[in-house]
């Protein structure tokens, strides 16, 4: 007997000469919209030599057998050589390079470098030295744990304890470079009625992250169960008060209730007009 | 007179119904391949409406009339009538989508969902609530705060102070939502010989950094200055204690000096079996 409804698990790979990571990416979101299908997924990075071309190429081959489907394959080489002996195997190639590059390579008049793991910043770059600035400073002005040096800082979140200041903070430091301070609206600030001291000079760039009580409720409970902090009637207090703080004090600010990291940092980039377009 | 030398920046649209992150990822990565020439980007996120769509029509129309030129935009608009609107602009269009979905829809013989913002976890999935636990594991258990619940760790990093693991553990957090620690080696362990004595029951999960030298005492340099601590005879001193150590307590271990987070992480992930592929 057959079972028509046995779903089939389809191999994906995805081949890069470099850490593979934004094709990874790519990858995921194109495949959700295959969401009735199963797919399993291995990442072959570093793949810059033809040797290395040559053991990805027999493991795509190995799929292909076990399977009895050829493998999809998501690659990123930008080596024509290595490139060629990858797609000697039996599978369905998704170039996102040559795809692109070669299109533009007529439109922009120009050839293409053809140069091998530009996707990152590394060590020894300006880039990469104002990104590990941005993270350590974003460390240490997390949770208000400091008022210092908040001249500094290129943008500053406000919001109630647990409605997600910190990985916001920390997300734009790594991916823009950004130094992102965060400081907690706490009980004492809405009994004052006022933003904390060290905070208005900084308005320009502040914002605030406020949340559904239901939500933060629920977060704070697996952290502290049962406690005020964490009951539904203090969290409606504590966000009914950051908003009206926030309106009074003409505080851009967005729900993160329903957000990704991902959508609150593109909030947070384009209100504060913090992207930097050049390169 | 006619500079011949003039470089033409070209303008460069990331139009998205999502945040627009990963194809803005992936658009650097391919417009680095073109280092001769100089782009001006702009990223148009949240494009989910055909108001949205009718407004960032007009904005390439714009930059098409200043600049002389016509824009390039990357797009990955999944809704068809979005895109249509979008695509009436006189501009080079990279559909990241279409481009990729359709061959699938063949090789995998069904239709997709077409459907919008299935990018980034967002907040009331479990895969969102793993990822913001792993961040604050990671954050607690940074540079050895805590030497609790270290059995919780999927990876515990390892190296003297300064070598990469903060902004390592935070990615794999981040990226990956692995609960990643990182415990710092300190001439103190160096004159006992051997690892914290907390640290050798993990060792299976245990990687390590290292970093040259030189490297380590520029980096030490820009905090504490003229220190013995960043003095050059100290850095490798430490970096030849710490490497003697991985290689007597059979750490894998890797040198961060000219690499990338993104490359760091990747080797982690690879050499400790770390990925989860099924999804």
């Amino acid at each position: 007997m057959t079972n028509l409804n046995k779903v089939t698990t389809r191999t994906v790979l995805i081949i890069s000469d470099g850490t593979g990571i934004t094709a990874e990416t790519f990858c995921h979101a194109v495949l959700a919209q295959f969401d009735s299908l199963k797919f399993r997924q291995l990442r072959i990075p570093f793949v810059d030599t033809p040797e290395k071309a040559e053991e990805a190429r027999i493991k795509i081959e190995m799929h292909r057998a076990t399977d009895g489907f050829r493998p999809i394959v998501f690659s990123t080489l930008v080596n024509a050589e290595i490139n060629a002996i990858v797609k000697r195997a039996d599978a369905m190639f998704l170039d996102l390079f040559t795809t692109f590059v070669e299109p533009l390579e007529t439109e922009l008049g120009v050839q293409s470098t053809h140069s091998v793991g530009r996707f990152h910043h590394t060590a020894d770059s300006a880039a990469y030295k104002n990104r590990i600035e941005a993270i350590n400073y974003s460390l240490t002005h997390d949770d208000g744990q400091t008022t210092k040096d908040l001249e500094a800082a290129d943008v500053i979140l406000v919001g109630v304890s647990r409605s997600g200041k910190t990985p916001t903070s920390l997300y734009l430091a790594m991916q823009y470079g950004l130094k992102a301070a965060n400081c907690p609206l706490i009980p004492e600030d809405f009994d004052r009625g006022v933003l904390p001291s060290w905070l208005p000079q900084h308005k320009h760039k502040i914002f605030g992250l406020t949340i559904s009580p239901e939500r933060l409720s629920e977060i704070r409970n697996e952290r502290r169960p049962n406690s005020k902090y964490a009951s539904i009637e203090n969290c409606r207090h504590e966000v009914k008060a950051a908003e009206e703080m926030m309106i009074r004090e003409n505080i851009t600010w967005l729900s993160s209730t329903t957000k990704s990291i991902e959508e609150i940092a593109t909030t947070v980039l384009q209100k504060l007009n913090l992207e930097k377009g050049h390169f």
